[in-house]
């Protein structure tokens, strides 16, 4: 089994916070985006898509997307469960995910992908105003995570899940957008200093 | 337990079929979007996010998000499976059912909800330069698709599964946006006629 993991960006990040909360360790090849690694021959036989993060089966599969690559480990290792234990568990985490990752990830990496001068080889075509269109998307984004944790020590509940990673990699990734989250949402505040302290979240 | 439901929004139609796959039947409630129902006051209660699908379990809970909510009935009704069965079946149908949301349904919709005027009171600010810029992307997404079911006969193998039906709802709603499956993805059609026959996808 291998991973193909690249330093970073936030996907891979995912990927790897999943692995340490697991304890989970296998080999690495570290794909450099920067020099786009993950556009050469080599790698886009591993992943047509040409994206990181991507899991090699010693069969020779290969499992895209962080979340199916996050599914696989919590199929063949499922202590400690990241993806909830009953049916209303389960269903609150994806739905935590999948906000965590539609109201916030996907804004944040538009305005980022959309909006910085660094990103113009690697998204064509820029859409300057798409970025902007982003940020109040993004703030809103924010906003919906603060009004959950109010009432909640996780997104999902009162355990540790994989939505939590997906927020936490989400709102890391505002750095270069040059956005902060507001003073004003202490319970998004509490919450990130939290999870920003586990083990799992040091580089 | 009741299911908020909106016709034609391919959204709410992936819930639907996902149901009579599983040949469950519970009470809906129809949430007319045309009419803006999804943002009065009543419906904002049950989803803030003033979105259909959603579902409400007799304890008060409301699961939002098409997924959580399908996943949900994969837990109380396993059978059929839609999510996979082993650890790589899972990982794979997670896998291809999100290539078909991000590679396919999301730049449908964007082409759409940009695009289209009668979208101009739904999605706000309309970037038309966002919209044409996800029309390749929609191209790139059905090739995907075209290719891997040249080997295969369903989007994650040999089953039927939630990615056939995240596909087929994107695929259908790209009516609006007055484009159609080119005649060269033989493959692609060729499944799209053997799902879109199968009684779940019936109006």
């Amino acid at each position: 089994m291998k991973l193909y993991d690249s330093v970073r960006a936030p996907n891979p990040r995912r990927v790897r916070i999943f692995l340490k909360e697991k304890g989970i360790e296998i080999p690495t090849v570290t794909v450099d985006l920067g020099a786009f690694e993950h556009r050469d021959a080599a790698f886009s036989k591993v992943n047509p898509l040409q994206r990181t993060p991507a899991l090699e089966l010693d069969d020779g599969t290969v499992i895209t997307e962080s979340v199916a690559i996050c599914r696989y480990f919590e199929e063949i290792r499922p202590e400690p469960a990241l993806f909830g234990r009953t049916a209303i568990e389960k269903a609150r985490v994806e739905m935590w995910n999948r906000r965590a990752e539609l109201e916030l990830f996907v804004p944040i990496a538009h305005v980022f992908r959309h909006g910085h001068p660094g990103m113009a080889k690697h998204e064509v075509p820029q859409v300057a105003e798409w970025a902007e269109a982003n940020r109040p998307k993004m703030m809103a984004g924010l906003a919906l995570l603060d009004e959950q944790l109010g009432g909640s020590q996780f997104l999902a509940g009162d355990a540790y899940s994989i939505a939590d990673i997906t927020a936490l990699c989400a709102i890391d990734f505002m750095k270069p957008t040059k956005t902060r989250v507001p003073d004003e949402m202490v319970h998004l505040l509490r919450w990130h200093h939290e999870v920003s302290a586990r083990p799992s979240a040091l580089p």
